[in-house]
C-alpha cells in the first residue's frame, strides 16, 4: 500500500501548523514541520539556525543581491543546495511512511507522488493578526500586521522561485479552507475526512 | 435562528452544479440554478432565455460595445437591470429560507449574511473536458475545450464587472475543492460537514 502523504501549505498566522499536528495525532502518523529541520541540518551539514531561517524563506529575487550570495563548487548557492536537501529528505520521508508535512514546497515536490492530498490553509487578516500577537511574538498590532505581510511574502518568493506555480493559488491545492470561518477544529475534521479520499 | 445560505461558484464542466443539488437534498433545503431564472424572469419581465443567458455571462468589458448597449430611462443596461432584479431576488430567498444558490455573484451579495458558506469547486482541464463531452453538450474535445475557457471567461467578467473581487481567488471563499481529486461524492459530503459550523 501505498503512503498517505498530506502537504500543508498555510499564511502565516492561519493556524495552519495547528492544525496539521492534530490532523497527524488523529491519523496516527508523523507531523513534519520543525522537526525537518534537523534531518536537513544533519545531512547538510548546515547549522539548524541557517535551515530553520532559509529553508521556506529563500531566495531574495533581487538582481543586485545574487552577486553577492555565497556559491560553492558547482556555483550552487548556499539556499539552493539547501533546498536540494530539503527536496530529497522530504522524497525519501513519502517512500518510508505516511505522514503530515508542513510548507517547504512539499505539495510541488510530491507532485508526482499517487496518493498526495494538498491543502491551503488561510484566513482573515484580523484573525491571523489575533493568532500571531497571541502564539507568534507579534508584540503589537504594528508588528503583527508587519510579520504577516514579511512571512508571506518570503513564503511566496521561495515557493514561486523552487516551482513552477504560484503561492496560494487554488488550482495547485487538493482543498483550500478559511480557518477563521470554519474554525480550526472543523478544519482538522474536513482534512482527515478528505484523506479517507486518499 | 437565522437561515443557513451556502453559495456554489464553480468552474465550467467541474460537476458544480451536480454537487450542489446533492448537498441540498442531503441537507433537505432548496436548491437555486436555473429554478432561478424563471423567478428573475417573472420579477423583471425579461424572458427566460435573456436570463439565462446573461444572467452569469455579461456584460462584455469592450468599451466599444459599451455604446451599443440598450439603456432604460434611468441611463441602466438591461443587463444591470437583470442584474439588480438578481440580486434583489437572491437577498429575498436568503431572508426566507436555507438553501443553496449556485453562482451569481450570490456570495458576493450575501457577504454580509451571518451564516454563509462560500463555496469554490474547481477541477483539472481533463476532468472539465471530460465531463463537458459527457454531460455539457461538448460534441468534441476541441469544442469542450472551447467552451471551458469561454464559459469561464464570461463567468469571471461578469463576476470582476459586479463585485470588488477577482473570481477564484480562494480568499474570498470558505472552502475551495478540488473536485478531481476528492470525487464528487466526498465534495457534497465535506461541504455537508462544513455547513454544521453555520
Amino acid at each position: 500500500m501505498e503512503n498517505k502523504i498530506i502537504t500543508i501549505s498555510r499564511e502565516f498566522g492561519s493556524g495552519g501548523r495547528y492544525i496539521g499536528r492534530l490532523v497527524a495525532e488523529k491519523l496516527g502518523i508523523p507531523f513534519y514541520d520543525k522537526e525537518l529541520i534537523a534531518k536537513v541540518a544533519e545531512k547538510s551539514g548546515l547549522a539548524e539556525e541557517f535551515v530553520e531561517k532559509k529553508g521556506e524563506y529563500s531566495p531574495s529575487k533581487s538582481m543586485f543581491a545574487y552577486g553577492f550570495v555565497v556559491r560553492n563548487n558547482m556555483g550552487e548557492s548556499l539556499e539552493d543546495y539547501l533546498h536540494s536537501i530539503q527536496r530529497k529528505i522530504i522524497l525519501e520521508l513519502a517512500e518510508q511512511e505516511s505522514c503530515v508535512i508542513i510548507g517547504r514546497c512539499a505539495d510541488y515536490i510530491l507532485k508526482d507522488h499517487p496518493k498526495r492530498l494538498n491543502v491551503f490553509i488561510y484566513s482573515t487578516p484580523e484573525d491571523k493578526i489575533q493568532r500571531i500577537q497571541e502564539y507568534l511574538g507579534g508584540n503589537s498590532e504594528v508588528e503583527a500586521k508587519r510579520m504577516m505581510r514579511d512571512m508571506d511574502k518570503k513564503r511566496r518568493i521561495n515557493y514561486n522561485y523552487y516551482t513552477d506555480r504560484k503561492w496560494g493559488d487554488v488550482r495547485h491545492y487538493s482543498l483550500a479552507l478559511n480557518s477563521d470561518e470554519l474554525g480550526l477544529d472543523r478544519c482538522v475534521d474536513l482534512i482527515v475526512n478528505a484523506a479517507e479520499a486518499l
